[in-house]
C-alpha cells in the first residue's frame, strides 16, 4: 500500500529518497541535531541524524566493520584506542573486539549517544557496559588537544561537515597535526569520508590530500554501504605500515577469534577493498589541503 | 527548487527515489517496454525502461566495463563475441576494443536500439557502425536454439526477468545448457546478475547455483554503480580458466591499448572485483536452480 | 526542513499529497481498516482512514456542520436522530446542538469509535457521554432493517463505498427503501456524497438519481472542505419539506442559541449551498440507479 | 504505474503536491518566470509559473467566469475594460463575451503570453485575435499611472505577491488609489484573491481591508476552484453599485446570449457567490492596509 508514513531523505537537492515505514520508534531534537529512529521496511530500524541514514540494521555492520578493523590490523598491536563520534556505539563494539586495554569513545552529544543505547541495542550491543570502555562528552578537538595522552588508533568516526555543525573543525590539516602527536610509534588514523562515487567525492578528496601533508602512510579504502545508497570511502594513515601489504595469514591469525561472527570484513576482502575504481584512484591527488581558514564546505 | 517534473522510480515497493529532470529527451513505448530518457541533475543522461533506471551517463562505464572485460580476459584469444540484449549498444563498445573478428547482438527490441542510437550516442560511441559489428532483432532464446555457430564469449545483459516479460526464461538451466552448446572449447559466459546487496541477493544466488549445474568454474564477482544505488553482481562461467587466477601481467599487456581510456576497470581492480563480503559469498549455495518449469520470480 | 516524515495521501492514481508530519499519535489496524492519528502542519490533528484522510482539526467543523444542520432544519422539529457510520463523533456533536430527545449513532468499527474517543476529544466534544446519545456497534444496514423504530432525520456519515468495504451496500436503492421506512412522517435523509468537483463527481450523481426513485423531494448541495482539498457534495432527501424554501427567519431562530459558537454554517450561507455550479447541475441527471446488484464502484 | 515523471508542486513548506504527468509540452523561463506546461491526468493541460499551478484546462473556466462575470454585471453598462496581468487570455476571453468597445491587457511578460497563445490555444479561444482587444506588454501600475484614459470595469489578474515578483506593488493602497481615479463614474475593480480557506486567508482579509480605505462598497465573494485544490478569494470594490442586490432577471437578461456555453457562472450561482463562510466572514475585518512601505508578504 502506497498510503501511509515515509521517511523523505534529500539524498541531494536533486534525489530525494521515500522510506516506507514501518514503525515509528523515536522523534526529537538533541542540542546538537535532529534525531528520527524508525523502523523501515527495507533496512529495517535506521537512524537518521538531520534527515540524512547514519546506519541502519541490515547492514550497520558493513560500515563499522569497514571502518574499525583495516585500521586495527594495520597497527602490530593496539592497546588504547580512541574513537572521535561514535555515537551509536557499533565502532566501539569493532573495535572491542581486538584484544585491546582502553577504548575511549568521545562524542559531542551525550542525548544522542543515550537514545542509541536505549533504542538501537542491537548497535552496541553492550559495549557501552564493557569494562574496557570510556564514554566522555565533550568536543573531539578540545579533548584531545587538552590532553597528553597517546593512542595506538585514532577512529574519526563523525557526521559529514554540514557548515556550521559540530564537526566541522575534526577534518583540518590543523586538527590532523594534532592527532598526529597523540599517536603512538606505530599510530594509525581512520577517516570516514563519505562518498567515493563518481559525482560526489571531493571530500575524500580533501581528507586524502590533507592527510598526505602529515602522514607518510596515506590509504584511501572502499566498501559498498546498501543502506547509504553508495560505495563509501575511508581514509587510513598512518606513520608507517601500509596497509596494502599486511600478510593474509597475519590477518587471519589475528581475526581468528571473531572472523565467523563478522558480516562483511574477510581476510581476502582487506585487500580488495584498497583497489579503487580509476575514476576515484585518478582523482584523489587533486584535493585540496583542508585547514582551520578553508575548513571543508559540504554540498551534497 | 524543489518544484518541477521529476522522475519517480520505485526502488522497491517500499523505497521511491525522484530524480530531479533537468531535460526531457524522450517519453514513449516501444512493443515491448515503457522508455523514458531524461536527463537528471545528478545522473546526466538516464534511460528508464518499465521506470527502472538502465544506465546513465555518469557511470554507464562501469556497469559496461565491469559486464565485458573480466569475462573477454578470461577467454586467451576471443574471436567471436555475442551479446544477449545490450540494447544502448555500450555493451559491444567495449567488446570491440578487443581485437575481435566479430560481435553479434540479439536484442528483441529493435525500436528501443534505434531509439538508443539516436538519442545516446555516448553510449555506442559509434559501435554500431563498427565492420566486425553485427546487429540481431530477435529473441536471443531461439536465436541461439536454431543456430549452430559457436563463441568464444557470450555476454548476457539482459534485463531482471519481471514476470512476463521478455528475459524470463533467458536464465533458466536449460537455456545456459544451450549456451555452453555454442561456446567454443575455452568458452566464457558472463551473466548480469543485478544486485548484490544484503537484502536483495536471491537472483544472483540462483543464478550462480545454476550455472554450477553446467559449468566446472562459476564465479561471481561485484561492482558498486552509482547511479544504480546498489552494489551490482555479475556471474561469470566458464569451460576451465578461472578469472581469478589471470596474470596481472597478461591484464596488463592485453589492455594496454586501451587502459588510459577506461573509467573503472584497472588490471589491479580485477582481482578485488571477485573478493565478495562475507554475506554474500556465505549466501550463494542457498540459491535454487532456475529452470524452465520454475522460471526466476522478480520481487523487487 | 524538508526531510522528515511525511504522510502520502494516494488522492488518486494520478495526484498524490504529501503531508509533513509534526507528531506521531496513532498508527494501526482496526478489525475494518488501517487508522493513522497524525498531527499535519497545515491542518492540525488529522485522521486517516485507509490511507485516506477523513476529518482535520482545522476544519472538521465545516464538513460536520454542513452535513448535519441543513438536514436538521430541514425537519420542522426533529426528535429523534440516527447516524449512520460518524465514527468521530462530531456529527453527534452537531445533532445535539439541537433540541432533539435521542440521537443513535450506528458504527460497525467499535475500536475506530475507541481511538477517535481517546485521540481526536476535540471532535466529540463529549458528544459520547451526552445522556441523549445511543453507541451502537454494528452494520447499519442490518440494524436499520431489524428494526421498527422511526426517526425523523437520517444521517448517512459513512466512507466512500471502496471495493469490499464495510459501506459498499449502504448506497442501494434497497437499503434507501429501507430508510424511507423508518422515517417518520416529515422525515430527511441526508447522505455525504463526496466530490463535487468537475472530474470525480459521478458518485454523487448516482446517489442524486437513486434517492429520486424514492424521494419527493431530493437537493444536492455543497461546501468546499480545505483539508480534503474538494468541493463536497451532500445529498439532501425528504417526505416532503424542500431545504431550498425554508425561511430565513426560522433558520435563525432554530440556531439562535448555538450561531456564535458555529464555525461556518450560517443562515445566509444555508441557501448558497444549494446553489450549484452549472457543471454539476447538469451532470445530476445523468447518474444511475445503484442497487444491490449494482452497487457503486469507487475508482477514484 | 507509478513509475514516471511527476509535477512536484510546494502547495506550501508542509504539503506537497505530485501530479502524474500524462504529456511534456514546455518547460522553460521567461525573462519573469519558469514556465511548465503540462498535461497531467486529471486536469488536463495545465500551466504552472515558478512551480505554482495557474490554470488547468479541466476546470479554469471556474476561475475565469468567477473572476470577470460578478463585477462586468455590477457594473450597468461597461464599454472600456482592462486587465492587469492576464497571460493565459481567458480573462480577456470571458469579458469579451460582454458588448463591451475595447479590452485592454496589459501584462508584463510578452514571452508568456506568447507561450500561452501557442500552447494553450484552449485558454484564449481566439481572443487575442478579437479588433476590441489590445495587448500591451507593461508593468501594469505605471501603465495606470501614466495614463489618462478611464476604464468601466479594472479586472485585476496577477500573480500572488512573491517576495521579489513582479506584482508586488500591484496591491497597495497607493495603487488601488490609482485605480479609483482611472475609473469611470459606475467604475467596478474586481481583484483575485487568493485562498478563502480558513488557514491562508490572510491575504484576502488585507485585500479587503485596503480596498475599504477607497472603496464605498467592497465585497468579498468565493469559488471553489477544483484545480487549486481550494476555495479561492475575489474581492469586488465598486464606486456605488452591490454586486449582492443586482436583480437576477438583469443578470439572466445581460448573460442571455451566452448563458448556455458557461461552464460554471448562473444567475442562481451569483448571489451564492457571496455568501461567506462565517469562519471567513467573522475574519475579513482584520486584515491591515496593504501600503507602498509595507507590501504584502507572500508565505503560502
Amino acid at each position: 500500500m502506497l498510503e501511509g508514513t515515509w521517511y523523505l531523505e534529500k539524498h541531494t537537492e536533486d534525489l530525494l529518497f521515500l522510506h516506507k515505514i514501518k514503525r515509528h520508534i523515536y522523534h526529537g531534537k538533541t542540542a546538537y541535531q535532529k534525531v528520527d529512529i524508525v523502523e523501515v521496511e527495507v533496512f529495517g530500524k535506521a537512524l537518521f541524524l538531520d534527515g540524512k541514514i547514519q546506519s541502519a540494521q541490515i547492514d550497520e555492520a558493513i560500515y563499522h566493520e569497514a571502518l574499525v578493523h583495516p585500521a586495527m590490523l594495520t597497527h602490530p598491536d593496539p592497546k588504547k584506542v580512541i574513537i572521535l563520534g561514535g555515537g551509536e556505539g557499533a565502532t566501539l563494539r569493532e573495535a572491542l573486539r581486538h584484544p585491546i586495554e582502553r577504548a575511549t569513545m568521545v562524542d559531542i552529544d551525550e542525548q544522542l549517544v543515550k537514545l542509541c543505547e536505549a533504542y538501537l541495542p542491537e548497535w552496541h550491543a553492550g559495549a557501552f557496559y564493557d569494562e574496557r570502555s570510556k564514554l566522555i562528552f565533550a568536543d573531539a578537538r578540545s579533548f584531545l588537544e587538552n590532553s597528553d595522552e597517546t593512542y595506538d588508533v585514532v577512529i574519526s568516526d563523525l557526521t559529514e561537515p554540514l557548515e556550521g555543525g559540530p564537526s566541522v573543525m575534526l577534518f583540518t590539516k590543523e586538527f590532523y597535526t594534532t592527532v598526529y602527536k597523540r599517536l603512538s610509534e606505530d599510530g594509525v588514523l581512520v577517516v570516514q569520508s563519505a562518498s567515493a562515487d563518481p559525482y560526489y567525492n571531493q571530500f575524500v578528496r580533501d581528507v586524502y590530500v590533507t592527510l598526505k601533508e602529515i602522514f607518510p602512510v596515506v590509504r584511501v579504502y572502499h566498501a559498498p554501504i546498501f543502506s547509504f545508497q553508495m560505495d563509501w570511502a575511508f581514509t587510513l594513515a598512518s606513520k608507517g605500515r601500509d596497509p596494502k601489504h599486511i600478510p593474509l595469514q597475519e590477518i587471519e591469525r589475528r581475526i581468528s577469534d571473531f572472523a565467523s561472527s563478522l558480516f562483511f570484513y574477510t581476510p581476502q576482502l582487506h585487500g580488495a577493498l584498497f583497489e579503487l575504481p580509476k575514476f576515484l584512484q585518478d582523482a584523489l591527488s587533486s584535493g585540496r589541503v583542508i585547514t582551520d581558514e578553508n575548513p571543508p564546505i559540504w554540498t551534497a
